[in-house]
């Protein structure tokens, strides 16, 4: 296997045609989920429904087999029971180009005789396979959705710059379903399980040369083959900012993983080298992957980050300490700003404010006093990342400031990161900073990891260079 | 000082007259936000506008001095200009039992002369004198909200369990506020800033005794007397759970900390010795703050967690895999099930589930499944907290499940903590377990924290035995 799987790849992000095998109406079975969403979904090719026992499923024209349809088929769908799987798979090799199997009941449980079937035939005819035990693909680009849980338990992302690959179906769908929630969007999202065939590599070379992926964010159980995993990682990071959360750590994690997909965990130590080796941002656990995905997928761009000194910028002194804290805790600088900076600050406040770092503008803080000392905190070379912990109590803060941050953001080239914690007023007033392109975070520690993530980018890039 | 100030503070938390001097019907002034807070809020006393310049504000007499009143007041209300503060409490002593300073420009900023002019009056006239600087009091108990945020931004929890004592007024309302959204009641809220007079250790002595607090949680930057206050902690922690924040720990954090409330914040590990000698429970930064409030605010009587040793239920893999990992690095146990409880899942369950810990009841679970598996790993003494991560994407999961699991956690005599992450879908769900008395968070870390808070304060009681 090498970068000729980029082609061999292609097909699943750009069908023209997708067979759900074993389709039916029949309400909460998972082929008939997949086709329901499909529909619903507009996915811009066309889907076939395959079953013997009808003719017509959900409104449209049902095949008694893959060949019955008589034409090449991109991808077939399979969500049969672990049993039935291998033959009916066989029964598509030469007929469709690719497969994803949802259905479990594998190597993670009692079926690992059906899983080497599966992995047989698609080293024997060539059929690519994603899963078993997995969602499959939900792509923004060509609205294919393979992930069979209703949009109303958990709602699809819209079209944006990042794309996730995960081992773990429920670890995926969670976090696109607050990604979502928070308004951040998505090219592709990759849930491969069991690998039987297609595996985290083969991803990673896809989407380092796909253009609507801005940045990337692995979760991992387990990987096979290290040397491949760090060639296609150190490739697709040279193109894009790629991060990646290994689980599994401590003998506890390991067990639980290998029940769950039936991987064989590892040593953590060896994966943080390869991907310090690969310029992979290493993530911390489930918190850390929300928040990178944050801080690298909100912008069509990737941020320019180019260090760790934070400036703290807040109306609550309090948040703020809190702030200084974890950013001490994360390994940030959260340096005293130096004589241009307070010059700058000087003019615009009176001598009795508190112009260290944090700035505290204290309960009398106006929009125009945060986008302006944001301007003048960022505008030297003294900081390479700003954390502005807007608290709602004060009266004169307006809707308005989200764009006046995001626009002093842009004029300092720097990531700026937006800290709104509390209750519902805070969480609405959020999600304005998350349409402006700024990525928002409910409590300190939160913004503080999206920092961290972001410096620690830095640090692999300058590491490369 | 010593518990003689029991009786001293008592008035704050029972009083039957009001003095918000300065108030006008002025838009934006504190004063008058006050005011009609302590209206709106419906405050069981009387409550006296004291402004020479009126004779009605808000519709109700106002008064031109608190003298002109004509009978003794128990609280009167501050928020002037520092400069202007000093007289206006100096002529309120002797009337007043005891005020409440919201102002800021204190010790915090450059006012240090009019702290200490505070301070000698408190002294000289034994009136009792919370803040400047600070939000001042919540309490649910007796409708006092001198917090001056309109609660269209800031929401005022229901009545509960927990008592906050915070330096920081922007982080007692942040934490309220917060609270207040996910479901969380509240005794009292105290925010004392700058402390010229009141103190966390006489917030502490009158908690220990107050029917109403069955958890206490406390921000704290500094302390003065280091001795009262592990003595007023150790009192309050016999009778009741209490966790304790420091924040200001680096040297980042520590200079914020005195620039926010004139605070000298003192060695962490200083800190760190005097909570556990006092019994209490260090909480580290803003989240666990939120996590050990909710972990031992959620009930009416404390939980009762007597070890570390975590059972994991879930139908996610990934996520259980996840909360396994970050339980082992808060130093929690994820020991596999032993052959009782083992015994007791296989009755109920084919035998290809995977019955480690985490219990993966996958995407075919049912309410009754997790109510079973609670009770299997729960009912005898292998495990002493149980963690619950109820991804909501399988479709045979109802509402009843919060009930179910209630019932179950009630029975099990032993704190059952749920995550419940994702995204709009799930964050309503969650509501359904905080009504019924189990805490929830939305992250697998969150969830963890709650548990690593329980386990510490069951390890600080063993001590104290």
């Amino acid at each position: 296997m090498g970068t000729e799987n980029v082609k061999n790849m292609d097909f699943f992000f750009n069908p023209s045609s997708v067979a759900v095998v074993g389709a039916s109406g029949v309400p909460g079975k998972l082929s008939g989920i997949i086709l329901a969403s499909l529909l619903k979904s507009r996915f811009k090719g066309a889907v076939y429904p395959v079953n013997p026992k009808y003719t017509e499923v959900l409104g449209i024209a049902c095949y008694p087999s893959i060949k019955a349809i008589g034409k090449e088929i991109d991808i077939a769908i399979f969500a049969l029971p672990a049993a039935l799987t291998p033959a009916a798979v066989k029964a598509a090799a030469g007929l469709a180009a690719g497969a994803i199997i949802v259905s479990g009941g594998f190597g993670e449980a009692d079926g690992w005789e059906y899983e080497s079937e599966i992995k047989t035939i698609a080293a024997d005819s060539g059929m690519r396979v994603i899963g078993p035990n997995c969602m499959g693909i939900y792509d923004t680009l060509t609205r294919l959705d393979t992930f069979f849980i209703a949009d109303e338990r958990i709602k699809r992302p819209k079209r944006g710059g990042l794309s996730m690959v995960s081992q773990s179906g429920s670890f995926a769908i969670t976090a696109m379903d607050e990604l979502a929630a928070d308004g951040l969007g998505v090219a592709r999202i990759i849930s491969y399980g069991n690998k039987a065939d297609v595996n985290e590599s083969d991803c990673l070379d896809f989407l380092a040369e796909d253009d609507a992926t801005k940045a990337v964010a692995l979760y991992i159980e387990s990987v096979d083959d290290g040397r491949r995993f760090v060639e296609a990682a150190g490739r697709c990071s040279a193109q894009k900012p790629v991060m990646a959360v290994k689980v599994g750590k401590g003998a506890a994690g390991s067990s639980a993983a290998r029940s769950h997909t039936g991987a064989i965990a590892g040593r953590p130590e060896i994966y943080s080298a390869a991907f310090k080796k690969a310029g992979v941002v290493e993530l911390h656990g489930y918190e850390d992957f929300i928040c990178g995905c944050k801080a690298y997928g909100i912008r069509n761009e990737p941020l320019e980050c180019r260090g760790s000194r934070v400036m703290i910028i807040t109306d609550g002194g309090g948040m703020g300490v809190g702030i200084a804290d974890a950013c001490v805790q994360a390994g940030l600088e959260v340096a005293a700003p130096s004589a241009d900076v307070v010059e700058r600050l000087s003019a615009i406040f009176p001598a009795y404010f508190s112009m260290g770092n944090p700035i505290d503008l204290t309960g009398s803080v106006t929009d125009e006093w945060y986008a302006r000392s944001l301007e003048a905190a960022m505008s030297g070379d003294n900081y390479d990342i700003a954390i502005v912990a807007a608290l709602w109590g004060p009266p004169n803060l307006t809707d308005d400031l989200a764009k006046l941050l995001a626009w002093k953001a842009r004029e300092s080239g720097k990531p700026v990161i937006i800290c709104s914690p509390g209750g519902a007023y805070s969480r609405k007033k959020a999600k304005l900073f998350m349409k402006e392109g700024l990525p928002v975070f409910t409590t300190p520690e939160a913004a503080v990891r999206a920092a961290a993530v972001l410096a620690r980018g830095a640090a692999g890039r300058r590491r490369a260079i």
